[in-house]
């Protein structure tokens, strides 16, 4: 319980990642009950809360189990805690009991095994990034909390890891990338050449229930353009996906991308006068479609102060599955209607036409998107959005800033771990060193290492063995690392300025000058 | 003042980032204040504070220059910031204002150039783990706070950037790496063949004045080896950081490393009956020799309950600068002087002897070292340490674990660009993408997207012009890429299947079949 899934490699069914640029099914929330009432409220609501849901249970469960003592994890609830005081660190204590070993609650270590499938997904997102002539970013991953506060009822915003620091200053371990990069964006100002085209790779975080084994954190590859009006840019937005998925063995038969623009809905809107601040709104309520029922969305809509009508001809447009019905629905004139048939058009330049469709239910969950939006989805329908993106016109001037022509997508590491591994596409990362030196004598140590400084100053890499060990210990070592050559450095040989080499696969042995090694 | 030094490149002389393992110089930390008083009062202290001193002025500077009304900062403020309540979002609230557009205070955003450099640094941290047949891990950022309280005033603790998350649990930004990985190495158990070697490149974070242009955040690499109680291990340790010095075109001349044993100093505490437990609270007064005034170094041990006699003996003991001195004043059979004598044979073996020197001053500022401590200096005498490490062979059992002889360093992302900078040895490091693709007619815009999917499959970097531009700016953008071609989609061309190609160094141009392209 204290952690359902700390393996990237373990995903599958039990652990479901945040979804990147969206929204997610936050029905029963327990975070939710503090934001509409004053701080006491709040807290003395999340502390009953804490003696009633297993969400707060302490996540010191290993000491409490070992011991009726009290822990430090208690004498801290007990001190600070529970009196939601300012956040300033006890006063020191004797930490002698076996702290909690997992990482806190939601959250992950990497150990090498996940730490190199991790390394080999990001080389992907970088090595495609780069493909598109995209130039990498990074942002604080503590940013001011203002950034992240918006107007509706969007769930990310609703899970905001928010604190207060040590200057009292309202700060939130970042839900998205997207607004670090717009006020990066604005800061820069006329400094930069646009079109911008910037990727990032960042950790990204949301405090929720953790019921469902889904995670506090997960890593977010983005890709943004920044300056270019045009459906051209959300059309190479998705070529850098499609290409991603082909380099890591994903089909056009796996997954797909559903593709709508908001400029629909917006159509909508406009013929029944609803009036434009309720834009997003709308637009964060219709992203739950299938995900609670529909008498909840029509309820949430009518609340949003849309009539019967304008409901009931919203869910109708939101059923249109191809772009001939939609011009049915709304004449050929509709800005919509040219912006994705220009879309459809390019994609079916670049090639990636059979990983498309046109539907008209696609809003995403961020309440700043103004056109063109899409999702990645899998075609056997098991696994929550893999990707989502589209254009974010006005978000910089909500920040404040003049608006620049924006869209840019969020691609999260957790489902498309899951995906390969249902596939059965998951890489071997194996460790890859090829040397493994030891030396056979005590008094041979500082030799062993003479001889790794000589390989590693040829490029070669090495993992010296640091201790006296017998041998059978270095070739299962050996073996564990994929080392391909053991080097021995024995006396005999030494004292002619020679080592012995086994080469691993073969099993060939042979004496060398250590000169000569390369 | 909000952020003195953003940037990675023009950090000399203004910026000066923390130091990684090691405390550094807080003679006057406000936050201090706060660690030895309950809760309230600490408010109260950091309220009056904020009104004096220039570091707790509100950060949203730019909103107070532009109008007098109520910022969102301000409202913030007002609402929940100075009640010192429960970390939660507030209500939601309209902002329209200009956002502050800087990072939060000491942090650093990443635009492309800084983003560049910072990769560079890290490929060479990557490359020498490997070579060295490291493998890497990674840990959370936000840890159980309960993870870095530890006895002794050092620093690093002081400083620990705390916070009570919305479940109520003591969480921490990490201030350094290597507790989370003794708790990894714990919870791994025997599950993991030693020893472990191990490196990490991390976000590291502490709450600090901002006064001297010190940041916030700085990025840390870690080699660590788990497992091997020999000195093989800090050897090994030491010719990794020296290889990678060489590597980025560091010499011997530049840096050096100051080596000691903290076992020198516990011999001299056994030698004067001084309780075991005092030992890591002497180590943090002695790494400030240099910082502070000598006399308040002696006040300090002797509040520590050290006599007259032995603090005059320990100093003179620091002030020892060669084995051979060290082996007259404590006697040829103390461990710590095997131990050395061991490293600087093995360091003669590896070929780096001219790097190191011994220095009895050297304790380093973390509590949880035992034996050998270095840390790389800047020979000129400018800048702060570039790196330090040591053995901590029982920080595992203060987690509960059982211990595991163990040694690692940090060495952080800041100092070593100063150097780099002061030296002129900084790269170049310029974006790098193969071609520019620009279509000469609106029309061709598909054209050109189907030119870059031919050059992208064939592993060629594109950036594709996605508007109508003329062709200087084409040109203007392609020198600002460093583009290798320029292809040009032009109507007549392309009803033959061909593109234009002009390659930009030699202004040589051609014709060729799309198909051709490679």
């Amino acid at each position: 319980m204290l952690l359902l899934c700390t393996s990237l490699s373990t995903l599958v069914g039990s652990c479901v990642g945040f979804e990147p640029k969206t929204n997610m099914r936050a029905i029963t929330n327990p975070s939710s009950l503090i934001h509409h009432h004053p701080p006491s409220v709040a807290c003395a609501v999340l502390r009953s809360l804490r003696h009633r849901l297993p969400l707060f249970a302490p996540s010191f469960v290993k000491v409490k189990a070992q011991s009726a003592s009290t822990s430090y994890a208690e004498l801290d609830d007990t001190r600070a805690g529970r009196s939601g005081s300012l956040a300033s660190p006890p006063s020191q204590l004797d930490v002698t009991k076996k702290i909690d070993v997992n990482p806190p609650k939601g959250t992950r270590d990497f150990p090498p095994e996940e730490m190199r499938l991790r390394n080999w997904l990001f080389q992907n997102f970088r090595e495609v990034s780069q493909l598109y002539g995209f130039e990498e970013v990074d942002f604080p991953v503590l940013e001011s909390e203002a950034l992240f506060i918006r107007k509706a009822g969007e769930e990310i915003r609703d899970q905001l890891y928010c604190f207060e620091d040590r200057g009292n200053r309202r700060v939130a371990l970042r839900p998205e990338l997207t607004p670090s990069l717009a006020r990066l964006v604005i800061q820069k100002g006329k400094s930069v050449a646009l079109p911008l085209k910037w990727f990032a790779i960042g950790q990204c975080w949301r405090y929720e229930r953790m019921t469902r084994g889904r995670r506090r954190e997960h890593y977010q590859w983005n890709m943004d353009i920044i300056g270019v009006p045009n459906v051209t840019a959300e059309a190479e937005l998705i070529s850098s996906i499609v290409t991603f998925f082909k380099r890591i063995g994903i089909t056009a038969s796996d997954v797909g991308f559903k593709v709508s623009s908001r400029k629909v809905l917006q159509e909508v809107l406009r013929r029944y006068s609803i009036p434009e601040n309720l834009f997003g709104r709308v637009c964060v309520i219709i992203d739950k479609l299938e995900k609670i029922p529909i008498d909840d969305i029509k309820k949430e809509l009518r609340n949003a102060e849309l009539s019967e009508e304008a409901v009931e001809e919203l869910l109708q447009i939101l059923s249109v599955k191809s772009l001939t019905k939609l011009e049915e629905k709304l004449g050929a004139s509709v800005e919509a209607l040219a912006d994705l048939k220009q879309l459809f058009s390019l994609a079916e330049k670049y090639g990636y036409s059979d990983w498309i469709q046109f539907d008209a239910s696609i809003v995403r969950g961020l309440a700043y998107y103004t056109g063109i939006v899409f999702e990645g989805f899998d075609r056997e329908g098991k696994l929550r959005a893999i990707c989502g993106g589209g254009r974010y016109d006005r978000l910089l001037s909500t920040f404040g800033g003049d608006d620049i022509p924006a869209c840019g997508f969020g691609f999260g590491d957790a489902v498309i771990i899951e995906l390969l591994k249902e596939r059965g596409l998951l890489p071997e990362v194996s460790p890859q060193i090829e040397n493994i030196v030891c030396s056979l004598d005590q008094d041979l140590q500082g030799a062993a290492s003479l001889v790794a400084a000589r390989l590693r100053d040829k490029g070669q890499s090495v993992d010296l063995v640091l201790e006296s060990k017998p041998l059978k210990w270095v070739f299962k070592r050996a073996a564990k690392i994929n080392a391909q050559r053991l080097i021995l450095v024995g006396m005999s040989e030494w004292e002619k300025g020679m080592v012995g080499v086994k080469i691993l696969s073969s099993g060939e042995q042979y004496e060398i000058k250590v000169d000569d090694l390369e």
